[in-house]
């Protein structure tokens, strides 16, 4: 009798490790003997059109390439998968694929809208009786903003991107004592500012470290900001401040749109970034500084040159975890990290339910937040110091980073 | 008696490596018995100032860690020294400091401007008979705009930062096949393009480069540049465009002034930067793509946790091919990099006199621009790739790169 067949996809957007999931899945999967690998191209979207590849033909036996390559390897969608009530059609496709090319085993690589899908399949599978497939989701989100896991792969690679990058730029900002500057570092973080917190790592025994930290989770008031840079820059001249591009005004508007003007989508949605520049502008006309505004956008999530070792490997552990428990005949379930000691770090990787995760969004604690809302406290330090540890370089050809990418 | 003392002094803006060449200038000396081995803080600004430290007693048996810092450890300055007939004083003055610091060897690491200073002072000794001090320019320049040499050293480990970068970009940017994006992406170079043409390297097996590279040597033509977009947009949805702070329009404006506006520093002068996002909204309004504008900013000049080890020991090298020429009695010269072949890659180190060098600009040659200037040959990458040989990381702690850093 045949074992089945595994298939798994990746959704959401990209970080340094997701792929460093998939090849804990492939790898695992392979090790214990199952049947073929499927890969869905982008997601549910691509599962839904028949598109899929043999992993076995594209990856072979590039799992070390894989796990240090960047980005989403299958591709990646945005496709939400509605409600059984709203599109029972989309179901019937999914299962009777699934039923095609006799899939045991569903998993799928994201944050809580992608645990959100595992959920509706799983659901789905237990209403109508199907016992013979399981679905286990993989966490992943540079954001960090999933509940109940300690934290999410992805996150300690952009992290250590983050405190690496602030450092060099400190270094490169101080050179003019007799000018007056101002570096402005916008982060990613829509609504939680684990991303830009992590601007707190560059500060070490040679280095001061970020002047100011802003989060999304406090409200952003301008003159507070001014009087705080008005102190700062009575102390020094070279500062760097480290702006998460969520943070929001006293009535709930984007910062670039409050004091600038954001630009908009096709949809009419701010699309943020430029928070940097608004922040520069003000420093500028109300210090005479000259100022910088850097924005990290896309690069703190694909730099896997700079990825943290542990990151990569509990990337791995994630997908090797999910495969393990769903062989063992568990569904609906996400591997979750339980941190039980920082130091030494100690890590324990255990499951929960997929609707435990789904749609649910977890902040930076209050409590971490100091000096009204312009820094964070050394809780920071020690909840992320152990996610940033360990380099695993590239795989270098010819002075450049190699990558394994998929041509279908 | 004495054999006298060292001074160095770095200028000009940081690069990766500009510190590997303090350290070979100071490691060299120490090796072949000077006496003090000072350092200028802040360059000529700095020596004028009387401000200085002997370098043993603050960078002492660290040359590895110095090697590996980015940024000018010791401070830098954009003070250019007037001419002996517009400020004789201030020759006066700081041959007046080197008599009573006993220094019998003055070097300055730094771009075209550093080689004007050290022509000057050398003239200046020439001319009043000042026979036991020599004097000898240091080459460092990310923009790699030096003439006579073969490159710069800070060069290689920026265009080693920029293949590396964008690789990783044009990896994030293909993950939603169905969305038309556009990355464009601002690579430093006001009047040369070498940076922006380090695009190149991103290009290899396992990826496409940048879709279009445009240099400050060529003239941005709007209507050249949609129609050109038009067509790759027939091809691809996912486009990574990379491009020089420094193009131009025919009538001789920066694109962001011309399609956009500039922002101006307090002269009056615009302040570079912009082009990416005036670019994007270009191809925003013509074509309705998401765009993604992202400037490398200075994160490009101080990424030592990616630099190329060529670079980084070609820096040391320049630092100490010019204390060995100037402790045989050479002055008013500068170590060149003269290359006798490709692959394998030799290069040799010369001198030539620093008047060759002083304020003359080296571009990108016109026959190394292709596609009605919209790539590059690949000229590019037989020069380029020798250059981003070989890695040095930084030496880690706590998960994040250790800098050596001044504090006086």
């Amino acid at each position: 009798m045949s074992k089945g067949n595994v298939i798994v996809g990746q959704s959401g957007g990209p970080t340094a490790v997701i792929n460093a999931s998939l090849a804990g899945v492939y790898d695992t999967a392979k090790k214990n003997g199952t049947g073929k690998v499927f890969g869905m191209l982008n997601g549910i979207q691509g599962l839904l059109a028949g598109r899929y590849i043999d992993m076995k033909q594209y990856v072979g036996d590039q799992v070390e390439l894989l796990k240090r390559t960047p980005s989403s390897y299958l591709g990646s969608c945005r496709y939400k998968l509605p409600s059984v009530e709203k599109a029972p059609e989309a179901f019937q496709q999914i299962f009777a694929k699934l039923k095609e090319w006799d899939i045991k085993h569903f998993f799928y690589i994201g944050g809580n809208d992608s645990m959100d899908t595992i959920n509706k399949l799983n659901e789905y599978a237990v209403a109508h009786g199907i016992k013979d497939i399981t679905f286990m989701g993989v966490p992943k989100t540079v954001d960090n903003d999933l509940p109940i896991t300690d934290h999410t792969p992805g996150f300690g690679s952009a992290a250590k991107y983050i405190g690496t990058t602030l450092k060099e730029l400190i270094c490169d900002s101080k050179v003019y004592p007799d000018i007056k500057l101002a570096m402005v570092v916008e982060i990613m973080g829509r609504n939680a500012g684990w991303l830009a917190a992590a601007a707190a790592l560059a500060k070490d025994q040679d280095c001061d470290g970020a002047d100011m930290i802003l989060l999304p989770e406090t409200v952003f008031c301008e003159s507070a900001f001014n009087d705080r840079m008005a102190d700062i820059f009575k102390k020094k001249n070279s500062v760097l401040i480290a702006v998460s591009e969520g943070v929001k005004t006293a009535d709930g508007r984007y910062v670039c749109d409050a004091l600038g003007s954001c630009a908009k989508d096709a949809f009419g949605h701010a699309t943020l970034g430029g928070t940097a520049a608004v922040l520069a502008n003000q420093i500028k006309a109300k210090f005479g500084a000259k100022v910088r505004p850097i924005e990290l956008s896309s690069i703190q999530r694909c730099a896997a040159h700079i990825s943290s070792a542990t990151d990569v490997n509990e990337a791995f552990g994630a997908g090797e975890a999910a495969v393990k428990a769903a062989f063992s005949g568990i569904s609906g379930k996400m591997p979750v990290f339980i941190r039980k000691s920082d130091n030494p770090y100690v890590m324990n990787i255990e499951l929960t339910d997929v609707k435990n995760v789904a749609n649910v969004e977890k902040k930076v604690p209050d409590e971490w937040i100091i000096n009204d809302g312009t820094y964070v406290s050394d809780d920071v330090l020690t909840y992320m110091r152990p996610l940033i540890q360990g380099e695993c370089p590239p795989i270098m050809e010819n002075g450049i980073p190699r990558h394994l990418v998929l041509k279908v």
